[in-house]
């Protein structure tokens, strides 16, 4: 028997299911080369501890609501393998390799996860195993190396975009108003931020700030009290998780050594008040712009299918150690070229926006609002029962 | 001449701006007995300083989209009149209704405006006035006297329930799990939060806190800890802004004397770290859940432009001093009757939640559940152009 394992890693988008998917449905296409496919619960964590169910054995409905489903369908992890290749939690790996007679292994995530790509594919390359490992990109954080975008960013930015525009109507309508700031997630490239200057003009962010830029505080002060001042104490600002500041909260850490950098719109809310008098209100946008069935960009999703069939077309060549990539040809209309990058070239590097692609420190060029435009594209209606959106629910019974 | 005034006020809903279509849609039904269509910039606050558009000036596409426009596209206000009819402002507000030929008044907001409302049919029948003012019903709180519910409940539950429900896919996707504790508008009354028992099983919150029951820090503690025993730290606890417990915080106060009490998620994030080291995050669904296209519920939006037609029609029969109310014939499927209700029963008066409609103090009965379901019905897939929302802009010419 040769079998798969798919692995879902790192946070979650509102497509990664949608990779999945494609993923599944190409495996279905060849019953000779691959016989069971199975998911790896929680991450590489269900192949560390023999954690497997299988996918052929879930309802054709739930497989089919995998492209409208947020979150990990197959459960994920944070978990980082560590870099020693001869430790032991690797012998419980190929332990289950053998056991479960895996050929193919995939992983699904961003660049952490591209990591624990590239040791898997180092130990099976070591022992000279006959296992392909590849990896399918996702990010909503758009930071990935050598690929145009992320499976996933399109999504996001959609949402974040509309959530902006949908709000600021509701922000802008009373007299006296309020700031408001809008906290966009992002550690260390503001891609998901810079979305919100796709917003149209009637509610369109007065600024916009980029972890890529040097945020000089009293600058900040600055610019919202001329906001503020302008429009009669309303106004709305953006800005990413990520930038950095003094403050007077202290940051936790997680198990990747990221800090955990939520409040950021909380603490310069109080800045604003302590230092200039501004009421301002926050709006963390949340976990509703990465799992978010009403506003899946269909270019994203199409393309989080496509690439979940190439993995597997890949793997089924024999590649190896290689992530599937996205090239861009044109942007109007959106044409793609697929290729495969060594894994090794997509760990753990971090592509944050150039210089070129902003218009100021506050503000984006019409390059990137060119490059985002295609990504967003594609209305999907989720289909709903009695007005609740369907989503995918797994029986994962384990495999013995 | 013979011409109206719509006034927006208080807090917008996803669905204010649908009573808006549909009175208007009405009004110009008949030229012969309504004139001018005037919009009252910023609520009450536009009739007092004689700041009033022309609805017909507007464009028809914009008017078109108000059906999908969250945020009062007049503009709103928290503004309170006072409560003697002899204050200077009535002065104010008699001169524009004249300058104007107002001989219809509509107050389009929750039971704050119908306060508004009921003091500007005191003022009219005092000095004889050949002027109706009527009210037309609207808020996400669902917490208005004499009316089975209030329109843009529904489509706030709507955004609640399918909001919670697929964040509750990524929140529990990861082995190692935080307890999400999902912060829902509402300072009095529940409805809104109570919504969140309508998520799917496999996404339903553990535990769901209203500012009806009284609210024990240590019990609450003591079951959030079982929840996050018994799931590997995971859980999805829904509270109201409005529950009332200790905290260090101090509240601001609005003009309306509201304590401001965003951060009652935060401040429950802190209490859970401190007494029992269990982490969690905070989603405030914040104005996602009143203001979202996305996740209007077409029942919701259709009796929103029922009740501006009715409302309309019902001036124009002469009545004043009325609030259009909605009475429940049947549930399956769900029939309406519309009424006048006395608006003075209405004014500054709120409903909260029964308590047959509580099973205990943190999960509903059925009966909650078959009041609210038909509310959320028909999905509404907003007009998009290159994948965001199309929204109302109004020039807002105002009128000399």
């Amino acid at each position: 028997m040769k079998n798969m394992v798919y692995i879902q890693s790192g946070g979650p988008t509102s497509v990664i299911n949608s990779s999945l998917y494609g993923a599944f449905k190409e495996a279905c296409l060849h019953p000779d080369e691959i016989d069971h496919i199975y998911g790896s619960l929680n991450g590489v964590e269900g192949l560390i501890e023999g954690r497997l169910f299988d996918l052929k054995d879930e309802d054709e409905k739930e497989i089919e609501l995998l492209k409208q489903t947020p979150g990990a369908a197959l459960g994920t992890t944070r978990r980082k393998l560590p870099n020693d290749i001869n430790d032991p939690v690797y012998g419980l790996i190929l332990e289950n390799i053998k056991k479960f007679e895996i050929k193919y292994v995939f992983v699904n995530g961003g660049n952490d996860s591209m990591d624990t790509c590239n040791l898997l594919s180092q130990l099976c390359e070591k022992l000279k195993l006959d296992v392909c490992v590849i990896g399918v990109p996702k990010t909503i954080d758009n930071d990935l190396a050598c690929t145009d975008h992320t499976l996933g960013y399109g999504s996001a930015a959609k949402a974040v975009i509309n959530e902006i525009y949908a709000l600021s109507k509701d922000a802008l309508c009373f007299k006296k108003g309020k700031v408001h700031i809008v906290e966009v997630m992002g550690r260390n490239a503001g891609w998901l931020t810079a979305a919100a200057d796709l917003v149209p003009e009637d509610g369109h962010p007065d600024l916009i700030y980029l972890p890529e830029n040097e945020f000089d505080v009293d600058d900040f002060v600055e610019k919202v009290k001329a906001v503020a001042d302008k429009h009669n104490g309303s106004g709305i600002v953006v800005v990413s998780e990520g930038v950095r500041f003094e403050r007077e909260e202290s940051a936790e850490v997680d198990a990747f050594g990221h800090k955990q950098l939520s409040g950021t719109g909380a603490a310069l809310a109080k800045i604003l008040l302590n230092r200039a008098g501004i009421q301002s209100r926050v709006v963390e946008l949340s976990l509703t712009q990465r799992a978010n069935p009403f506003l899946i960009s269909k270019n994203d999703r199409d393309e989080a299918i496509k690439i979940g069939e190439l993995s597997v077309k890949a793997a089924l060549r024999g590649e190896t150690a290689k992530m599937t990539i996205v090239k861009r040809v044109s942007n109007e209309p959106l044409k793609l070229e697929y290729e495969m990058a060594p894994v090794s070239l997509v760990a753990n590097a971090e592509r944050k926006i150039p210089q070129e692609m902003m218009y100021d420190d506050t503000r984006m060029s019409d390059s990137f609002r060119e490059y985002v435009r295609p990504l967003i594209q594609g209305d999907i209606a989720p289909i709903c029962k009695d007005g609740i959106v369907q989503l995918t629910t797994f029986k994962k019974k384990l495999v013995k």
